[in-house]
Formats: C-alpha cells, sequence, structure tokens
C-alpha cells in the first residue's frame, strides 16, 4: 500500500475536485466517507475505485478491514486513472492527515473515504412512485428525501437540474445509503421531468402548503409522481399547472411551517397508509 | 449607534460566549441571526436586547428597519450588561465585518444578529400533546423536530440533559421561528421526564424502529408524550420500560431507516390524522 504526503498526488488532485458538482459530473465519480457507508456502498453494487486511509495504518488494520469490501465490489468496467493502480479490484492508499482532511468533507472526519462511480439507469420512469425534487437547496434535505424514499418504498428519485447534487458528501451521508439503492436521475428542467412522467402514465400530485388538499383527504395511491420544490420559492409553475392534485400537510396556524423533508415524509408514508401495505 | 471594530468590546465579547452552550446557560441568553427570524421574535414575545448590524451601516438603512422590530418588543425586566446601553429598547451596535462574522454562525452570515432572552415557562407538562427529546445530537434535526410540534401543533417540547441544545444558532435557524412560540423545557435526565409525565395523565409512546405497533395501527389520540431518541443509539431503556405503546414507522427493507425528524414528523403528523382536526 502507498503512502502519499503531497496534495499534488494525481489520485489526492482527482479526489478533491470530487468535493464540487462540476468535478463530479465531469469524473462520473463521487466520495463516499467512512467505514459504514463505503461497506453499504459495495454491498449495494455501487462499484468503488480506491479507498483513501487517514494516516500511515502502520498496523495495516485498516487494510484488512478493507479486504472485506474488496470482496464485495465490482471490478472496474473500465482503467483507473492513476497508472500506479491495478487493472481491477480496489486500490488502497494511504494518506497523511493534513492531506486526507483536504478531501474530507464532514466536520469529524472519518478514517477512510472512497471514490465510486457514480450509478447510471436505463429510464427515470420505473415502478409507482416517484419523488420530485425542484431545485431544493439543502444537501441535508435532498439526501434525508432519498432515505424517506428509500425507506418508505418509494421507485425513484428525480432531481430537476439546479437541486443540490444528491452525490455531494453532505447528501451522501444524509442519504444514509438510500442513494445507493434508489434509482436517482436528474433531469433538464421541469417539462423534460414532466415529458417523462406523462407518457407513462404518472398522476402527479405537487406539495404546497397552499394546497387545495388536505393529504389524508386525496386519494394518493396508484401511479404518482411527487413534487417537491425549493425550500423558499417553492416548485416551478409548470409543476403547478400540470398538477393533478396539489396537497398541503395540516398546519396549526398560518405562521407555522414544515422542513421540506420533513413535509415530503409525512405525503410518502401518507400514501404508503392508503396503500395499506403493511410495515 | 455606535461602531465597534474591536473584538475586546464587552458586548463582542458577551455576544461570542453566546455561540457555546455554557454561555447560554450561564447568561439566560442566544443568538438569533437574520431580520426575518429577529422580527418573528420580536412578535411572539421573545425579548430582544441589542441588535448587531454587520458594517458601517452608513446610510443608517439597517437602523430604520429596525424600528419596526423595536415597536414589538417588550422592554426588558433587567438592565443591559453594557454600561452604555439604554435603560429599556433594543441597543442597535454596528460591527466591523470582521468583529461580526466572529460572532455568526451561519455559513452565509446575515446582516444582523440579535441577543436575546431566553424564554421560561411555568410547567413543562401542558396541554394534550407533547414531544421528548432523549439526546438527538444533532441541531438542525432538534430545530426541526420543534418546527414540525409548532406547526402540528403539540403544546411544548421536553429535552433530556444531553440534548443538542435548541437555542443554538443551527437548532435556532432549523426552528425557523417556532421555538418562540412553542414552550421547550430542559429536564435531567428520563426519571425527571417521566416523573413530570406521569402524575399529569400522559400515555407515553416511544418511537422506535422495532416499535410493536405500526403508528397507523397504535392510538394515538388523547394525552400523550412522544419519547425521539438519539440519532443512533435511541432512547435511554427508562423510557422503553415505562411506555405504553412503542411505535414503528413502516419500511421496506431492513436496510432502510428514517432520519429521526422525519420519523417523528410522521408519528406527529399521525396522530393529528386521527384526531381528525382540519388543517
Amino acid at each position: 500500500m502507498k503512502y502519499i504526503t503531497s496534495g499534488a498526488n494525481a489520485a489526492v488532485k482527482r479526489a478533491r475536485k470530487l468535493l464540487q458538482k462540476k468535478g463530479r459530473d465531469t469524473d462520473g465519480a463521487f466520495l463516499i466517507e467512512g467505514f459504514i457507508l463505503i461497506e453499504e456502498a459495495a454491498r449495494s453494487g455501487i462499484e468503488i475505485e480506491r479507498v483513501f486511509l487517514r494516516g500511515a495504518d502502520a498496523d495495516g488494520e485498516m487494510e484488512r478491514a478493507l479486504e472485506a469490501i474488496r470482496g464485495f465490489a465490482r471490478p472496474r468496467a473500465d482503467g483507473p486513472q492513476g497508472s500506479d493502480s491495478p487493472p481491477r479490484g480496489i486500490d488502497i492508499i494511504a494518506l497523511s492527515e493534513n492531506i486526507f482532511d483536504g478531501i474530507a468533507d464532514a466536520a469529524t472526519p472519518k478514517s477512510v473515504i472512497a471514490v465510486a462511480r457514480k450509478p447510471s439507469y436505463a429510464t427515470a420512469a420505473r415502478g409507482d412512485a416517484l419523488l420530485v425534487l425542484d431545485r431544493l437547496q439543502d444537501p441535508g434535505n435532498v439526501g434525508a428525501l432519498i432515505r424517506t424514499a428509500g425507506a418508505i418504498g418509494f421507485d425513484g428519485v428525480l432531481c430537476v437540474k439546479g437541486t443540490a447534487d444528491p452525490f455531494s458528501p453532505k447528501a451522501v451521508r444524509a442519504s444514509a445509503g438510500a442513494l445507493f439503492r434508489l434509482p436517482v436521475y436528474e433531469v433538464g428542467d421541469p417539462d423534460e421531468a414532466l415529458g417523462t412522467l406523462r407518457p407513462e402514465g404518472y398522476r402527479v400530485a405537487l406539495l404546497d402548503a397552499g394546497g387545495a388538499s388536505l393529504c389524508w383527504e386525496a386519494d394518493m395511491t396508484g401511479r404518482m409522481a411527487f413534487v417537491v420544490g425549493n425550500e423558499g420559492g417553492g416548485a416551478d409553475p409548470r409543476f403547478a399547472k400540470a398538477a393533478d392534485v396539489t396537497i398541503r400537510v395540516p398546519m396549526t396556524k398560518n405562521a407555522e411551517s414544515l422542513n421540506a423533508a420533513v413535509a415530503a415524509g409525512i405525503v410518502m408514508y401518507e400514501r404508503r397508509r392508503q396503500e395499506g401495505s403493511d410495515g
């Protein structure tokens, strides 16, 4: 195993670029922090290319722990970026602590960070329940929404361009692994989202604090797409125009409001309750 | 209006201490960032002592805007800390940007920060629906839980010692103003919480991923206290032992989980649905 103490190393420079959306889009890769999440990603079929360790790992304890992950990992379809990496399997590199911390996002750094391939999916319209995120700004909200969609049994998440990137370190962390199992797609704008949903027979439900129907009064069964808009400004008017139903969560007074991830969680739960599936 | 460029100023030093829980507990005060939240606090009867502006406010625009807040503000019961402050009303101080940023918590600093008195309440057992937070660690979760409790119409929140402080800047922000209207109490431990609730006739519902009852099957009407435990470790065993009912939210697979604020939001909503109040 290599031990790197220079930020000029190619693998480190590449990882640092993955802290930004542009770098992730260009590279098709993202970062996963912490052993638990990395193991969950590998088990879910996410391709792990490389793992960085914090510190010299003098006794090899961490490298041995990562052998378990190697067992789950799929071979890479294409070669690694660094010429020094093996052609398949997971590359393990130890970094000096200050270099490691430069590619870490968490306030309390974990001891491992993985470089993983972003998964890709053939179609954005699959299953009976989709979540559509329209320019949500907070990566914690985006991650929590994906986590809830996975837990409640939704089939996929469409992110309209301008939504905080689900593959940012904060969103990955907040998704608690659901991102590795649930198909997440990016679409260019509301028209593209609606153009994907309509021919496939999805009814469109818009979550809105001023929605016409209380969530326990609206029929939320069957094939539906649930649109959640920006935390401050709500969803694009095209969604409001196209919506078959606008749904509000009950609130006590006008002054009150709900966090977007909590409000959407309530609506996703209510759909599940109406469908009567056991849990 | 004073313009201060030194971090050694008494008002600045005091404000900096309010970034820490110890400072807030000693002083009985907390910080509120941003004009919208400060105005909401004043309208809700929170006592605003002092407002800091970012920069010299050369044209006095901000000071004029704050006159509106002066109109809502209650006179302070006791005198201000600085000898240079007027005996009542709100003290307005402009700070140089770097000094201001030293008392700001938000990543994108707002242009105003207020020092406000922490509200105090006579009793922790009031109303029919209470939320109990047992050592939640994430201030964003604590704030979001208070926000949801306020929106769904709960009557108060008990925080067991060890819970992230609801009056930290992050929690204040995440509560979106609900903290200013909803009584929030700190209790020393689970026994004190249960000792407060039992004589007043509250049934205790524990939220737990392995709970015996699905939330739509449990009777959640009437006088109840809903206990939410630590994000990783759950609630103290004393709550499990004392609980009249343990409640789980439906989930698709064992691997999935919900964010604590989302799970509690679903349960609070479900109570409201069962009680049949309109929204």
